[in-house]
């Protein structure tokens, strides 16, 4: 598991000869500004959830090219000594900004800006575009799941099917960070302070002589964590009765739990759920914890509220741990501008006969348009860096393609934010990550600045991301520029 | 990223709470066997291919919990004193059984076996499952896309859609275990001493004035790993025009290189490399490495080599690293058998509804058959691990459900041999991981074992898995037993 790593050769072998290419070529000096982003939101929704910063800021602080990984590279045959040896000395030495783990993003804009010379920003592609990947996609995944469970609580039980270790481990911290009220995973709990969770297995109840006997073996331990597994041999006619009788025995014995109740991990949940609780509130247990596991995700756990089960705990493993419907988020990292020979930055464009996939030049920020009377959402602008907004001016802003769908906001009835934060001054990291609990408070009130039709799991509202007048004109004449010649 | 770690703390709560459990209950000494199998081929693929048990012993050596792991646990209000400092004293002192990395697997065969007390049989089920589901997946994956090139060679470029650190870094691993004949990933190819793989991206081109002068820069530095990008601009009215000028200097030069050839990133993948093959041979370069990377898996390569495509190397991404359309692998571990109180182990079954989830009692072998002459495998045989069979005798096997389905294998014209293999004993590690190369060696060896309709991508025949007479009687017996009881 990675964490406080050195990950350097974490990379893509051509990263490191282009590298030895800028260096032979004298590019190391060379300043550049990179964005990283991506272009669709997975799962259909309309908007992602950026995670991962705090690792990413971690492998960053950490690169360096340790003898052994010199070494290593010199038996390659590929590296000459002149350029091993500036390797041996290499720090990161640029800046980077990114908008804060939990916030609400959308396509095309970026989520992390890296400015540095050539050779640094290069080498950093794959790890910061793997781990902002990942725990961006996990972060998602998880908010869709919290947003079907309406206020019930939903746990992460996903470690045995992560692809990896890592995958386990951040991918529980991502999922926290969407949502999830705590994880199974003790070592994610422990790096990240979260709350851990669970129950017990069938192979508990299958080490007793009986049901009955593990129930009341697991009550006496755990009286205030008392979720009883029901399903192990018959889940109403066995398990739910046998589960009220330890729940009315530690009543008799005047032990008021915490937390007591059932899970339930196979069979029909909704027609289980239901008849379990008639079952509990008849014995005077109406309150019992209903939990429920098995192969969830977000569109059956709608499905099943729909049903009306009366499950009030959650457990998602499998299918949010791996983001099943969709397991890759398609963050890229592509050159935005470019110092001349003068020094002076140059934005840069990358055509393609996708216009989704025509990047949008220069040196960009985030501006965030919020309704100053409801503190809705309404729209973000890509904006170039140096432009200067005063709410207390009209704003009007337009689609990119469609541009007569244009909408103003009065003066005095919008705020404007800046998503984009720094992170690395210098190669000095000038951020402190938040805790990962408060990372979750923030996603959740971020949450709740979009409308609900942006929040649907299906035919969601798409936020509008326009460009402002100066980009938007700049790409323009790039297009037509660069479209003109042998493009 | 994971190897040489401690990842004691991985594991599900539950498991903690019910070793607490155990140990309450006195049951730290009473020993277990556990079966780590899956019950479904991934992808609709007729077979599997294990892999991570490098890992997953590194993790079994690995395990204990520090003074810093203890003090945690003991904020958690959950855990006692006593059981606390037994913790802390814990080592593994079981004993493990496994199939070797790159072995052809199937369906309900146990790829570990580990027989251990309980309360160390338990801890350690969350990690081996997560490690041996992630990189079997991979391998499993990474087969059917080299079976799909027919030879070319694949290689793997997925690092920066992994999800996470590990899944790139040991997912690479599986997928040479797969058989791919390396990787982007510089991490990879150093911890595992596979071949590093790559070229150069887009913003190498764009950071020279023009593609040619990139292209002449590149050939310079490395004439012996030249392969060109030649999507930045327009492919065949640019990218191979300039690719071939650059070939003709060097060949002009006299410089004979080890490797040329273009890249192809984008577009109609078919219709590029059938035209750039054109050029390409018009100019005398018809022996060019024409490679491509753009999305693909092994549906896609098909189809492409359908379409007459011309090309001849394969860089697999996000599809293969993420396993996209099937990203978990669905294994379990399941109680065999336990102690009883007189010391004797019985064999243990764990009924459902479904018949396919009930489990195979006992402490089991698995018996692969092959044909002589041919020495391909014809059958997998599960047997309790105390039967003997004798190739010098005809043997005959039958279908467990369709019991008539019969098929016998006449003296001398068969082979056993035993596919699990001893990895623990009594805590030890008795076992050493051959290299990835020699796996993959060994992998590429095992699917040629496999008849040619087992190894299609869609509609593959399966290979027979039966019981043996003994396993299915003792299954039978049980199942009558406990179907009659409270289940």
């Amino acid at each position: 598991m990675f964490t406080n790593q050195n990950l350097t050769l974490m990379t893509d072998l051509y990263q490191l000869t282009m590298m030895q290419g800028y260096y032979k070529y004298n590019k190391t000096e060379q300043r550049v500004v990179f964005d990283l982003f991506y272009r669709e939101n997975p799962f259909h929704a309309a908007f992602a959830i950026a995670a991962g910063l705090e690792q990413a800021i971690d492998y960053v602080r950490h690169l360096t090219f340790t003898r052994e990984d010199i070494e290593y590279l010199r038996t390659l045959n590929i590296f000459d000594d002149d350029f091993l040896a500036y390797l041996a000395e290499f720090r990161f030495t640029g800046d980077i900004d990114a908008v804060p783990e939990g916030t609400v993003v959308f396509p095309h804009e970026p989520l992390m800006r890296v400015s540095a010379p050539i050779i640094e920003a290069q080498l950093i592609e794959t790890a910061l575009l793997n781990i902002i990947n990942h725990q961006s996609l996990i972060a998602t995944k998880a908010a869709r799941v919290v947003h079907a469970a309406k206020g019930n609580p939903v746990m992460e039980f996903g470690l045995r099917r992560a692809q990896g270790p890592d995958a386990g481990v951040l991918g529980a911290r991502a999922a926290v960070i969407g949502g999830c009220i705590g994880t199974s995973n003790v070592l994610t709990a422990q790096l990240f302070d979260v709350a851990p969770k669970g129950t017990h297995s069938h192979s508990w109840v299958m080490s007793f002589d009986s049901e009955l006997e593990a129930f009341r073996a697991y009550a006496d331990l755990y009286p205030d964590m008392c979720i009883l597994l029901v399903d192990t041999y018959d889940t109403l006619r066995s398990g739910v009765p046998n589960a009220i009788r330890v729940f009315q025995e530690m009543r008799d014995k005047g032990i008021k739990s915490k937390m007591y109740g059932i899970r339930l991990d196979s069979g029909d949940l909704a027609y289980l759920s239901i008849e379990a609780y008639k079952m509990l509130e008849a014995a005077g247990f109406g309150d019992a914890v209903i939990s429920a596991s098995s192969d969830l995700d977000e569109h059956l756990i709608r499905d099943l509220r729909h049903q009306g089960a009366t499950i009030n705990l959650w457990g998602v493993g499998t299918k949010l741990i791996t983001a099943q419907d969709n397991p890759a988020f398609g963050g890229v990292y592509k050159l935005a501008a470019e110092e001349d020979k003068n020094g002076v930055m140059q934005p840069k464009i990358k055509l393609s006969n996708n216009p989704a996939k025509i990047t949008n030049p220069g040196i960009k920020k985030i501006l965030r348009i919020y309704d100053k009377a409801t503190g809705f959402m309404k729209a973000d602008l890509i904006a170039l860096d140096d432009e200067v907004y005063d709410e207390n001016k009209d704003l009007t802003i337009f689609h990119p393609i469609e541009t007569w769908k244009r909408m103003t906001f009065k003066a005095g009835t919008y705020r404007i934010r800046e998503v984009l934060t720094p992170i690395f001054r210098g190669g000095k990291c000038v951020y402190t990550s938040p805790t990962v609990n408060e990372i979750r408070d923030y996603c959740t009130a971020e949450k709740e600045t979009l409308y609900r039709e942006c929040r649907r799991l299906v035919n969601a509202q798409t936020v509008p991301v326009d460009l402002s007048q100066k980009l938007w004109d700049l790409k323009q004449e790039m297009m037509y520029h660069y479209g003109k010649s042998d493009l």
